[in-house]
């Protein structure tokens, strides 16, 4: 992809006419009372547009699926919002009629406190499953958050704490790049950790080309535009890039009742609105792409206990079918990722792996080799299903940066697939099993 | 299941007319010399009956399959067999045509060596991938190992330790039970530990209702008996069996190269050839799939770092192929796992799982809970998708010992599955990594 554009401060509030704020409320009831404290991680954001946004949407096809998704799937209809309502440290789902009640009174208290129109507040929540919603502390967060409103870097930082639960890093990015004589900015913010290989579509309805199999922390992904689009290619656009980035990623293969992608277009750049014949539309889907490609890098990299990230690159399947089952089974294999872990280059993991995957598979066409993020040169230790003359050491190299890519050539077709992957750890495991004495520690 | 039959000492050879053995031969070639040593690890067996058996068979239906498969499956086609030579330390998997050859070796040398007929022989192996068998070593091995054949539990015994390989346990039974007049017996031995969720079929072909997500370490099942029984009759009985048994377990969800399971029956019993209208024919088949049973949960229980066994029964789905694709997505959930290993009734992360798995599911219908194993008292946990009245204490208390049963109820049809699972531990992770700085330490 040939960019266009350049990296700015902040992110969800870089863009024209957004306001932000992060507070604590304390949703987890840690028993340490109400609205925001010195120390305490904030737990509740929020997203205003000055003006009436475009927007567009992507949610988990899990088919258990938490009420703030449901409640986004009523609103996304209207293709317009004004603000949203995200907290951490319950994720509202599995909560029945009352999860319901709670998820609809986030967004009318939201547009009462801000004065907005009803219908033009979206939600979003991640955490504790099966918990419901403590409202009183939701309200006095809501109450504090539309007070401390602002559009700094640092009101949008305190967004992205409030939406981070096992993350260990805050993740934001903000760009701007030309459409036209208009110079247009976009900002996007997202929280991962565990639970995570989303499959999310438009509907929350799984369609026959997503892959059944999925991790689990929740995602949650914002962004932000001041660019003017017609709405149904701005849906189309997030179509296009969560399937080229939230969607390729896994750290578990679980996937999550709440993964939720939000764009907000609220046209302030004042570009001439990009329809389908608009040249800055190529653009647009450019800048669309990266912002959600490295909001998605940034997940795997943060993913919980993970220490190296492994962009796994299948070429040479019949279908895309193919190639994302191959890819999709070697990023969650169990003995792959420990091996990952371990810096050893067991190639016989990697090709059981592809062989059990639903992709038609020859073994004496496999090709399997390393590189490094983005390199050329590549280091066979399979070709065409025999071991290649790469030594043992060099092999080692070649995977003991925190970081490379895994080649899979299947040399039977033209179709490929990345997943961007993570290893397995011990202290993934040590995070997840979580301690029953303190059930606080215990995820959703 | 009806049990009319009783447990006996020993295993492969406790049938009438079935010898064994097991030696070292240093298969891993660890510069410690060929042939039998004090304190070494046996690394070759042999099992022979002493007329020709009815043979059946089941094998791993990864696509990329190691050479003994391939020869198996090339002799299954003739249905009897005299003996099976069997290795670990290397799998002879992707071993291109060297390993074809040297399977072909492996069979011709074992026949010459106990002069058995051409073709009788069958083969199975397990360990690394992709590297070249070192056939001095094999070939010294089955010679030594023709010269200590016996029949005593001592025989067998070494026959099962030679077949181990991370398993620290031998796996190993013999039962006794009538058919008609006649006394009859059957024994078997298998090994796993990693690499586990086989998904096998007659023919190493994948039918379109085994499932494509597997486990990884090899799993080998050897039975033997002296019951009498038509050859197409075996074939089926052991479908059956391995349906209900070594199919339906996983350690880690990675399916191997060499999963193999085989079944002599040589007839000595003298009970009249079991036909389609046998009344004992029930009876045998309860056998194989007692035997069968017995042995894949011992897989489990010694799989690689696993310390709590679950076993995951899903009724009331529409269909038996939507049970089996919530039970697999249970039993495969690094986050269930995780949660299992450390003792946490968290049904947020298995409602989760249920809910992205192909499985058609309504979160308001679905109910969780646990029972001590072959319990009839279940603790629900969750009914209709609404938290029950059960206390954290209580649930904690239910998936405290080291096995348990998790009862999973969609509400939506009459169709059942079950699978036997494994928690996933640190000591999983950390075994699997390997030491990069001692190859030996790689598994396949």
């Amino acid at each position: 992809m040939k960019l266009k554009f350049k990296n700015v401060e902040g992110s969800i509030t870089a863009p024209k006419g957004y306001q932000a704020a992060g507070v604590f409320c304390d949703i987890k009831r840690l028993g340490t009372g109400k609205g925001s404290q010195k120390g305490k991680k904030r737990d509740l954001a929020l997203i205003v547009s000055e003006v009436p946004a475009t927007v567009a949407g992507m949610f988990t096809t899990n088919q258990v699926c938490a009420a703030p998704v449901k409640v986004c799937l009523e609103r996304m209809k209207k293709g317009v919002a004004r603000a949203v309502v995200v907290n951490s440290g319950n994720a509202n789902a599995c909560t029945g009629k009352q999860g319901m009640t709670d998820a609809r009174e986030m967004v009318a208290f939201t547009e009462q406190a801000l004065a907005l129109p009803k219908g033009s507040v979206l939600v979003g929540s991640t955490g504790r499953i099966g918990v419901v919603m403590p409202m009183d502390n939701v309200r006095a967060g809501i109450l504090e958050a539309g007070v401390y409103l602002g559009s700094t870097p640092e009101h949008s930082a305190n967004a992205v704490e409030a939406i981070m639960t096992s993350d260990t890093k805050p993740k934001q990015i903000a760009i701007e790049f030309r459409l036209g004589a208009q110079t247009v900015r976009m900002g996007g913010m997202c929280k991962g950790a565990g639970m995570i290989q989303p499959g999310m579509s438009p509907t929350g309805v799984r369609p026959a080309t997503l892959p059944h199999g999925g991790l689990h922390a929740t995602m949650l992904g914002f962004i932000t535009t001041d660019a003017a689009i017609d709405p149904k290619l701005l849906q189309t656009a997030l179509n296009q890039a969560v399937a080229h980035s939230f969607n390729r990623i896994t750290v578990d293969g679980d996937m999550s009742t709440n993964d939720t992608v939000l764009v907000l277009a609220n046209g302030l750049a004042c570009n001439p609105e990009l329809k389908a014949e608009s040249p800055g539309l190529a653009v647009f889907q450019n800048a669309l792409t990266y912002v959600c490609l490295e909001l998605a890098k940034m997940i795997v990299r943060d993913g919980e206990g993970v220490h190296r990230v492994v962009t796994v690159r299948v070429q040479g399947a019949k279908t895309v079918q193919d190639a994302d089952a191959a890819a999709r089974a070697v990023a969650n294999s169990a003995l792959v990722k420990t091996s990952w872990h371990g810096g050893d280059p067991n190639w016989g993991r990697i090709i059981d792996a592809i062989g059990y995957s639903a992709a038609k598979v020859v073994e004496e066409k496999v090709d399997i080799g390393y590189s490094a993020p983005g390199g050329k040169k590549i280091l066979w230790s399979l070709r065409r299903g025999q071991p290649t003359h790469a030594t043992f050491k060099e092999l080692c190299q070649a995977v003991s940066p925190n970081e490379f890519e895994l080649h899979i050539r299947l040399n039977l077709g033209e179709a490929g697939a990345v997943m961007y992957a993570a290893d397995l750890t011990e202290k993934y495991v040590d995070f997840n099993k979580g301690d029953v004495t303190d059930p606080t520690t215990l995820g959703g």
